[in-house]
């Protein structure tokens, strides 16, 4: 699907079925609200659904693998070829996404947009755009019309896994460099400077931190990208791994599917998709918060809270597969707990 | 077992174990400790059990179930008979707890430990000290004998728990009135003032909350409980259900089962247990950031942050089924994870 064409394409939530289910959250026997932001969860599952009891049962987390220039800068202490070795690795089932998606009963879909390798395998969906992107500290990552491309592959992935029956997505990314590219969005978007939303990504050193503050300075400075032109800033900062994320945001929002961010790369993925389109933010559901500085200020701008505390930055989409075990127990509470109508049931807060 | 026995039984976690399982974490294909607090989680465990993989698959939430006297003081929106109504309705399988603990594959244990009700059920663990605790307000809620007992009961619990094979604790009450006693036991043994402890709990109104300041404020006042003596704090301000759960946390230690704490009043618990023992800490795990504006600084006087942050306020060990999930996780990356030395594994992080 075309770009604008998905875009002019998102509506709103279902309210009439939000309303339904609030009337049964209230209904059943528990404090009124107690559940928390599990109601919310319920709530805003079954306004994307239009269904009162939707299913949520078919998970995958998308991962978008992707090489990125910038990594001639020296900004990461992991060498370019861990990107098409871990995207290799997926397939063989003992990464930490391969056991936390298995853990949680979901599966994974592994995206080539633009790894730096031929990666012939089976079970890789081709969505190469180029073998990386250009380095961002001496002019654009890609193209305008790579950006679209890469985000129209994104979007025609989320249409597939719909016509397959998934009902609930997580994203992950694996390229090696990608923070870099994430803090440059995430400092333009939100105006917030490169010092405080730059991290140690993998593991650098004091120095390798440095010097990447620096680099994400010089991209900002030299490619000048509009802040008010989220496709602009994309192209020019951002990373085909990212480009693809954004894509699977506007998808959800398209095909209507419950989609949750995992760390700080598809957090700035998320922030482009919703600044292109206020209304993808419905569909969108926050997961963990990473130990990567710029995650707080990019999830801030989003407007989310994290669900889950636990310090973790190992991207992939781990995050993501962690809390559908969080989306599982809210449906679980909503559809099987007592409500106050059932007779076996005694009253628990008596309407006084 | 005599408390005092139990507390002088508690010893420290096998560090030998810990190096171990730090030696695993980091052979496993990611990063240097990327999986954030699993890593803590996973080392935690093995240094409570003394084995490389402990399993943790047959879990139990402890329910300690009491009345309040201080409910005469019309701290609640809910009347009395709520606390033997939904200890009668966990029998039932409809109640939040139920379902979050079926959906965790974990059991429940439901103790009376002062319920004003005869509750003639099978499946109910009878420790009933009396049928509810003293007014708070009007002098100590039960003797410093009655204290001991319940707390007793609860480490017997957890023995027999051990003894069935049990191998991961959480925590839960049902005592209407119990946000009141686990806020007055926050205020002494935090130093911290009555107003920012006390919350609405159920759902009281804005006046009902300034009552249940005032009611708070009195209990301190009047019983003038010594803030170096955890034993006194309990059985002057706090109540059966809190004791029961001393009783667990103590237990959990001397038979060296982890524990998670779930809201407030199982917060206000744990701590009382740790200053009781400090070693107790060691044992016990927090799982999420209840609703009740104590818990923050309950949870900061242990020394816990929240895995979960999901605004709930339901009580009866909720926070700590959903938790159940989270070590789960832990333990399944731990296991089942690649690591550098398989054979069909690229690597990672080359160490440079």
């Amino acid at each position: 699907m075309k770009l604008q064409q998905a875009l002019d394409s998102i509506s709103g939530l279902h309210t009439d079925f939000i309303k339904k289910a609030q009337a049964r959250l209230d209904n059943l026997t528990k404090p009124l609200g107690s559940l928390g932001r599990l109601e919310d969860i319920v709530k805003q599952i079954v306004g994307i659904s239009g269904e009162v009891f939707p299913r949520v049962d078919k998970k995958m987390v998308v991962i978008m693998c992707a090489d990125n220039g910038v990594l001639d800068e020296g900004v990461s202490s992991c060498p370019r070829a861990v990107t098409a070795a871990v995207t290799r690795n997926f397939l063989k089932g003992f990464t930490g996404i391969n056991v936390l998606t298995g853990h949680a009963g979901a599966k994974i879909c592994v995206v080539d947009v633009g790894v730096d390798d031929d990666l012939e395998c089976d079970g890789i969906i081709n969505c190469k755009i180029r073998k990386g992107t250009w380095n961002i500290a001496r002019g654009p990552a890609m193209t305008r019309e790579e950006a679209v491309k890469a985000i129209e592959a994104g979007i025609d992935i989320v249409g597939k896994l719909k016509e397959q029956g998934i009902n609930l997505l997580g994203t992950g990314e694996m390229g090696i460099g990608n923070t870099t590219t994430s803090s440059a969005i995430t400092a333009v978007l939100t105006g917030g400077p490169p010092e405080e939303l730059v991290g140690r990504g993998a593991g650098l050193t004091r120095e390798g931190l440095d010097n990447k503050i620096s680099v994400v300075k010089k991209a900002i400075d030299l490619n000048k990208p509009d802040p008010d032109d989220p496709l602009d800033v994309l192209s020019k900062v951002g990373g085909f791994d990212i480009a693809g994320l954004v894509g699977c945001y506007i998808g959800a929002a398209v095909y209507r599917i419950p989609v949750l961010i995992d760390g700080f790369i598809s957090a700035a993925a998320a922030l482009v998709a919703i600044r292109m389109h206020s209304g993808i933010k419905d569909y969108v559901l926050p997961s963990h918060g990473s130990a990567e500085p710029g995650t707080k200020a990019v999830m801030k701008a989003v407007g989310f809270e994290p669900f889950l505390n636990l310090g973790m930055r190992l991207g992939e989409g781990t995050g993501a597969a962690l809390a559908f075990h969080i989306i599982d127990a809210a449906f679980a509470a909503y559809t099987r707990m007592g409500t106050f109508g059932d007779a076996n049931i005694e009253q628990y807060v008596p309407l006084e």
